[in-house]
Formats: structure tokens, C-alpha cells, sequence
């Protein structure tokens, strides 16, 4: 558990580094004791995030053990995704800046590009918050009902857009979460930057399925490098 | 009043340190004691302010204690606008990157396209200088009357697009005239990049005013944040 | 062979800290002594590679001395370059961000739109993995004969584009494979631009062959630059 | 002398610094004493030129105390653009990244729209060094006859693209043709973003020549936040 609070605290700090997160977005484990709750840090910027900072939740975004802490209002994102999918075992929430315009753009798919996104092989299904909201919310995932629409939307994908807000990023593990959070913003930019020299070659559905097992058994790697660089950065 | 001058000196770092500002550009807060006056830096580029570096102004944009001291020649665009419009607390002028394209390509509009920039739901109109000065001019708010055609274009927005030069926002706090600044320039690089992908759904009205409320609220997250990195980077 | 193990630890940080690899890609020396072997890291990423984390490894993919350390699962391009170019001395494989988009658009094609990027002039042409591997690979150069494949693509040139993928550039020595990866990268960035304002001027075949041996020739400058830049962010 | 010196250092690693010039590149000034002289470093990356660097070349190109000390290839377009223009105090020779595409895409033009770049009124002309050097040249100004055709390009201007190359500046001070280049480079950032927006709006002749006078006369304000960036980072 001590270990997992640690890996919580970098991940947080990591998604920082990589400019994936910013004051805002947040990233969740699922209780490795307890199956029907999930880790998370309390109402601050994940930069500063360290493993006394993060609390227990119910899936209906009760805290556990919070006390007087604040606590994030779109919590309910990670619940409801937790109920939803015994396999998820980590969540993402972020606002990444080449990801955003994929969910404001009408008609825009973010598809995978290269080998190291196999992951969004599975789709990337947007979240019109409308649809469940009306047209005058203020676009945020506040109460779990909402949360159990985003859930809905994501379906058995890993990950999904949503509108004018960001996206939420599923995976088996809290480094896969991470490193599929990172990925998608690079297929994003990569994807961008394709459309705007020809027609892209996307990876076929099975090329998808393979790079996703080749490249995230590789998991590791990236993860001891961006954990290495935030630190030195943090300490700088 | 000592608060309010080192948090006006951590606002210049932090507009610098966010790339908001450069050598210019400058941000200042409506005199806590006497709503007549502004206070503003002297003639300096914004990452080196500090608060004995901040002096009053009136609103017709002369200096009340600069003594030998420079004063900014823009100046008037501040005191035009706390003349114009009682509720504005601080102004911020920039040239940052990403919104002065949206000043220059004719029938460009910003728009809010994300829930962190809902303050452009009232709008975000062009001052064209020409209007006032002519085409001949050098493109600078360099008097009272220049400063009030300004404050005349803002009308009741909380920012306004000058054609070939940049932006100015206001806001009820200066912490949120420094993160409006800030998320202006982040809604122009994804409305921009969106743009490129398909025709982009933008906020309601209704969301734009519904998520100002929920966003800004959370002011104090950013700005702890912001500060904290500037102040990093300094003595790094 | 002590100031080339240090000068390929060197290579790998350099093409680190200028964003060409992150925590994949790799960059080969042929060997001094034994022109049928060639030296890489070990598995690790590009970043925190020093000398002692090199091997030795045949033609054939087959480590010589790792013992129990890991190896790149994509060690096989090198090997299959050496063996097909005796011209070759160094390989450098990355997925450097703006040269993969070239990889997915149909149709693109990277060629050298200025004087440091004339090694392009030979060719950039495309290797599609489905033609070898079938449309449900992973897209990586797994074993020799893959590897054979992407040599066959890249015949004579200096540059292969590796479809949904990225790279490789190979070169008469390390130093210059370092510049070419790097150049590569720079090349692609402005050509994307360059297309956006209008229709590119190409240089002539000729003005490529010129260019490259003129600029080439200086390359002890980017590299003494680069290698004191990396080491002083590492040591920051 | 001893401040000119010091100052000329000082622009090589500001340029460097700011993203204007990287390996390559160079920036020289007029001998104060010697006005058929011109004071330019040896061949050397420009962010690591020191004072004891700068050596003293004749407007051929000559080196006038050099010793056995390498020189730059490119010098010839220093002295003939000071032979040709008694104006011309300084003179930046880059390779900026967003200015290199106006020098790539055929009919693209380069033109003020901000009041920051006011220079770029009196014209940006293309300097095709075929039309001097033929189609099979290395596009390097590399003797005086080349150096001659460039400063005929430049005509009367304060900037020049050169085709697949980059671009020089020129200024009637040392800190001017610092501010010029870097400003050349956010004119072109911006004008490549703003044509894909729409229909730029420039300024107008006058309104250059107005905003050149203005701004032009703040230039210690960036020249003192650059050199303090610069050695701040240095010495990091």
C-alpha cells in the first residue's frame, strides 16, 4: 500500500511534467484491498501531489477519509468508470492540449496513428455531456449520474473525449493509465499534423491489438525515465 | 495594502513565466482605498517587477508618486477602462502568441470552445485603432482618448482583441484577470487547432456562463500554482 | 574503442535532449575492430545510456557479451542495415515528432527544403511493413528478416520512413548520423510549414549534393553544442 | 571597444538563447573606429562566443587578425552588405525556424502584421541564390561575389529571406538587428497562423514606419530581459 501511495504520488507528478495535466485533471487507482473503492488525491494541483494527500472513495464519490480536506468536484468521473469496469484498475482525467480540439472539432475521430497508441484501436468515443446535461451545464462531471453517463459513453473503449472539456483514459494498471494519457496526446499531435499533409494511413484493427501488447509490456521503461525527469525537475 | 503589492509583483512574474508576456505588456489593480486610481509597474519588463517597483496612476493616466521614474506609455489603456466600467477590479495587456492571429485574420472570431474559458462567452470584439487614429498610426494606446475608443470596443466583455497588437482582459479580481489572460491564450491555440480538424462546436451561451462560475471559483488553484513555478524558475 | 563507447553514450544523450528519441529509439556504431558486429545499448532508454551499458551484437540480431542483460527488441534494423550498406557506420532509429507524420499522410513526401537537410536529397522513401509482415503486425522490426525488408526500403538512401512508425537514418559516422536524425526532424518542421504557405521550392538534386558535403563538413560544431547542452541539463 | 565587445558576446548568446540562431548563424557589428571594418567571431556556436573570440574582417571577407584561428564561410555576407549600405551597423545571419518556410513556399511573403516588426515594412525580397550561383550550388554565400548579389536583394530593406536557406537582418545598431531577428521570427509565427485563420490584415506602410519609430526606441527593455535570460541560463 505504501508503495502504491508513492506510485500514486508520481504519477500525478509525472503527468504534470509531461504537460498533460496542469492545475487541473487528476488520476485514480482502485483500492488494491478494498475492489469497490478508489484512490485519489485531494482538491490540489497534481504537481504537488504527495502520498499523504491522497484519500479513499466510494463509487458514488463519497469520501472515505477525508475530514476536512476538499475534495476534487469531478471525482465522480473515476467512480463511475470503477462500477462500470471490473478491468479498469486505473483512471486518467486530463485536459491535454492536442487532445481538447479532437473533442470540440464536429466530426473529428482521433484514431491511432503509430504503433505506440494501440490503444485508441478500441475507439475513442466522445461524450456530448449535453446529451445527459442540457445545453446550459457547465460542461463538468459533478454528481454521479453524469459520471455514470461518461461511463456509458466509454463503453468497453480506454479511452474517451469529451466535449469542449478534455478526456478520460482507462487502463489495467495505474503506469498503463499513465502512459496511455501521454500517448494520446502525442498520437493527437501526430494525427493533426497527418490530416494537414494527406489522407492518413490509420492502423488496421489488428495492428492496433498488436502494438498495444508489444508496446505496453515495454511499460517500464517510459515510466522510470518520466519519474527520473520530474523529480530532477521538481528539485532543480 | 503590502499584500496586494506582492501579489501585483507575483501577477508580472507569473504573466512571464506562462509566456502570456514578453519585454511587454503589463497587468494592473484598481487602488484597493481609492477607486480612482490604478496601480501599475513603471516602464519595466514584467518578469523583474517587484512591489516597490508598482506606483499610482489616475485614470486620466497621470503618475500620482512615479517621481523620476518612467512611466509605461500605455498606460491609458488601464485607466480608461476602470473609468468605463466600475466592476473591473484588474486589467491585463498582452501580445501572447496564440490570440494576436485571431487580431489580424480578417472575420477571425475567439470564441470559447473549452469549459476553462468561459469569460469569452460575452464576447471577445476587435478594437481596430484605425477607427480612432487613422491608418496611419503607430498602433500604440498612447492617450486618454485612444484609451477610451479601447474601453468604448471592450463595451461589457471581459476582453477585447486590438487589431495587430494583441489583447486586453479585465476581471472583478486580479488573480482572475491573470487566469483569464492565461486561458485566453489557451482557448486561441485549441480553437485554432480545432479549426484545422472541422467546424467547431462551441459553448452556449448558457455553458460559457455556467462554467465561468464553476472555474473561476477554483482561482486560488492556479495562482498557487503559477506563483510557485515562476518563483522556481527565478532562482533556478 | 573507450572514446567511442563515450561518444555513442554521448550520441544517445544528445538525441535525447534534443527530442528526437524520448524513452524508445536507439542510434549503432559499427564496430571498429570487427566490421561484422555493431555496438547499442543495452535495453534502456536513449537518456540514461553510459558506456558500460553497450554491447556487442552480430549481424544476425544475436547479442555477443549481454550475459543476463536485456536487449532491443528492435536490434534488427541495425544489423540488417550494416550487413546490405558496408557504406554505413552508424544507425540512428527514432520516432522523432514531425518526421512521423510523414509516415502516415498518403502520399507525403519529406525531401530537403533547406542546406542542413540535403543528406534527404538521396531519398526518403516509405517503408510499409504490411507488404512483409501482413496487415496485423505489431509494425516493429522484430527479427532479421523484417529487418532485411526495411533495408531493402531504404537501398541507397540515408533516410527511411517507417509507416505509422518513424524512422531511420543512417550515415558514414556516428556524428553525422546524430546530425541527419536530428536535421531529419528540423527538415520535416519546416516543410509542414512551408506547405501551408504555398507550394514548396525543392532543392535541385544537385543543390542537395552540394549542400550536404558543405554542411556536413562542419559537424564537429552541432555536435560539441549538443553533447555540452545535454551534459549541462543533465547535471541541472 | 571593450563594451562593444562585450555586447557583441552578449547577442551571439542572446540569439542562441532565444531560438534564433543554433549551431549556426553569426551576428556582427561595424568597427566603430574602422568603418571599413567589421567585428564578427571566429567560427564557433554562437552561444558560446566569448569577447576574446571576435576577430576584425575586411569587407571582402579578409581576416584581418585572425591568426590561425578558423573563420566563418558565410562572412562575405557581412562585409558586402556594409560595403553597400553606410547605413548598416549590424548585421543577423539565421536560420530562424518559422522565417526558413517564407524562404521555402514559392510566392509567400513576409510582411508586418504586428506593431512589434514595423521593419518588415520596407520590404522582405527573396535573395534565389540561383539566379547568382546557378542550380547546383551548397546555397552558401561563400565569397564575395555571392555576398554582393545578397546585398542587391536586400536593396534598401531591413531583411532579406534567402531560399532554402534563411534570412539576414540589419539594423542601424547592434541592439536593434537583435531585436529585429527575434521579432522577424514571432511576425512569421504569428502572419503563418493568422493565413490560416483567414485573410490577414497588414499594417499599412505608414503605420510600420510609425510603430518601427516606437517601439524600436524601447529596445533596451528586451535587449536587458534577454541578456539577463540568457546568462541566468547559462549559469543554471
Amino acid at each position: 500500500m505504501h508503495d502504491l501511495l508513492a506510485d500514486l504520488a508520481a504519477a500525478n507528478q509525472i503527468l504534470a511534467d509531461q504537460g498533460v495535466v496542469d492545475a487541473f485533471g487528476h488520476v485514480s487507482v482502485r483500492h488494491p484491498q478494498h475492489p469497490d473503492r478508489f484512490l485519489l488525491a485531494r482538491n490540489m494541483a497534481p504537481s504537488q501531489v504527495r502520498p499523504q494527500d491522497i484519500l479513499q472513495f466510494a463509487f458514488d464519490g463519497t469520501p472515505l477519509d477525508a475530514g476536512d480536506r476538499r475534495v476534487y468536484l469531478e471525482r465522480f468521473i473515476h467512480g463511475a468508470i470503477y462500477r462500470a469496469r471490473p478491468d479498469v484498475m486505473s483512471v486518467v482525467h486530463s485536459h491535454s492540449p492536442a487532445v481538447v480540439p479532437f473533442s470540440i472539432a464536429r466530426g473529428a475521430r482521433l484514431r491511432p496513428v503509430c504503433h505506440m497508441s494501440g490503444f485508441l484501436g478500441a475507439g475513442a468515443p466522445l461524450f456530448e455531456i449535453r446529451d445527459a446535461a442540457g445545453a446550459g451545464s457547465d460542461l463538468l462531471v459533478r454528481d454521479d449520474r453524469l459520471g455514470t453517463a461518461l461511463a456509458d459513453s466509454l463503453g468497453g473503449a480506454n479511452f474517451v473525449l469529451m466535449r469542449g472539456h478534455g478526456s478520460t483514459t482507462v487502463a489495467p494498471s495505474l503506469k498503463l493509465a499513465v502512459y496511455r494519457a501521454v500517448y494520446a496526446e502525442v498520437n493527437a499531435r501526430m494525427q493533426m499534423q497527418a490530416q494537414q499533409l494527406g489522407d492518413p494511413e490509420f492502423l488496421t484493427a489488428q495492428e492496433a491489438v498488436s502494438a498495444m501488447e508489444s508496446t505496453e509490456g515495454q511499460v517500464e521503461r517510459p515510466w522510470a525515465l518520466w519519474k527520473a525527469a520530474a523529480q530532477s525537475r521538481r528539485s532543480a
